[in-house]
């Protein structure tokens, strides 16, 4: 195998490490940098430091964060009654694109699953629990529909429930714009079963 | 459209400079930096600087290389009397991959252009003349074959034939495994050019 020198290789390392990157993609990545001006590499390097040194976690919600409370937890106009509780960061902005959405998050860190070793403990529920007062009328549990995040939906209903607070899910079904024939068993059961009245 | 927040926002934003990376990779990527340990995220950044602070070019023959001089010129076991010149780093990395080639490269770091400004003196074909000796047997013009390439390749061989060198190119043709119903115009053009007697 061809080896290019040391400083290039190590590059190329640090890209492969990056999510849907492969050796080919690294390689060229590795080049850019290496043909970029001095000042650009160096406004890249820092981005990369400041993504750790800048970003926090939002003390309300979890989320990051580039202060102590995140944007959506310090908006005025968002409705502070409904809590749409998430896995993880990324998932609120997948929900956030869609435009559809008023209220505010909670990132539990992780979905339950005895099999990892990963027990309510290990979540921010209590997290949660502590946000819970008169205002708040309804918990959106937006976990995936997979065996942990069922586990983990109902725990957190038979947890908040008791306390007077709506609990509710995501609809699960056919995605929009997709073909009914390659949809998985699992989605069309979800489908069958959530079936609405016309 | 959605903001991240700003550390987030000037990451994808350095993510989507490097070549092939679109905003949904560039977003992926981001948050692969943000989800890293900080040493992680440290030696990526450092790997970076490093490229552009350790990197120089061979004063030889123009390469990259970590030291004054490459590994491929440094070389004890690479033919001096062959220089396959090419007008980019990168081609050198190509040719390297095939394991052929056992002579030594000279980057031109260009081609001649005239409708773009680039003249023969931009280029760093006075180091070429300057490295021919008694030594040098054979120059390889391993230009593309576009029309920079070719008058780049000729005003090359114009300049050297009479130095008593001689000048080559790399065979113009169908590619290894490539079907000819899908060859352009062009390559079969250069194909029928050089065939050969079976």
């Amino acid at each position: 195998m061809f080896n290019f020198i040391e400083p290039v290789e190590k590059l190329i390392e640090q890209f492969r490490r990056l999510p849907g990157v492969g050796y080919k993609s690294a390689v060229r990545m590795a080049f850019a940098v290496v043909d970029m001006d001095k000042e650009k590499a160096e406004s890249f390097a820092t981005a990369i430091l400041d993504a750790k040194e800048k970003i926090t976690v939002c003390s309300i919600c979890k989320n990051i964060s580039d202060s102590d409370i995140c944007p959506i937890c310090a908006s005025e106009s968002r409705n502070k009654s409904v809590i749409c509780v998430v896995e993880d960061v990324k998932d609120i902005l997948a929900i956030e694109k869609a435009q559809e959405f008023r209220g505010v998050y909670h990132v539990l860190g992780g979905l339950i699953s005895p099999t990892d070793g990963v027990g309510p403990e290990k979540l921010n529920i209590k997290e949660l629990l502590a946000r819970i007062n008169e205002e708040v009328k309804e918990i959106i549990v937006a976990t995936t529909p997979s065996v942990e995040g069922e586990a983990t939906a109902l725990y957190l209903s038979r947890l908040i429930k008791p306390l007077g607070v709506s609990v509710s899910r995501l609809a699960y079904g056919i995605p929009a714009g997709a073909e009914l024939e390659y949809a998985d068993e699992m989605t069309i059961t979800r489908a069958l079963e959530g079936r609405l009245t016309l």
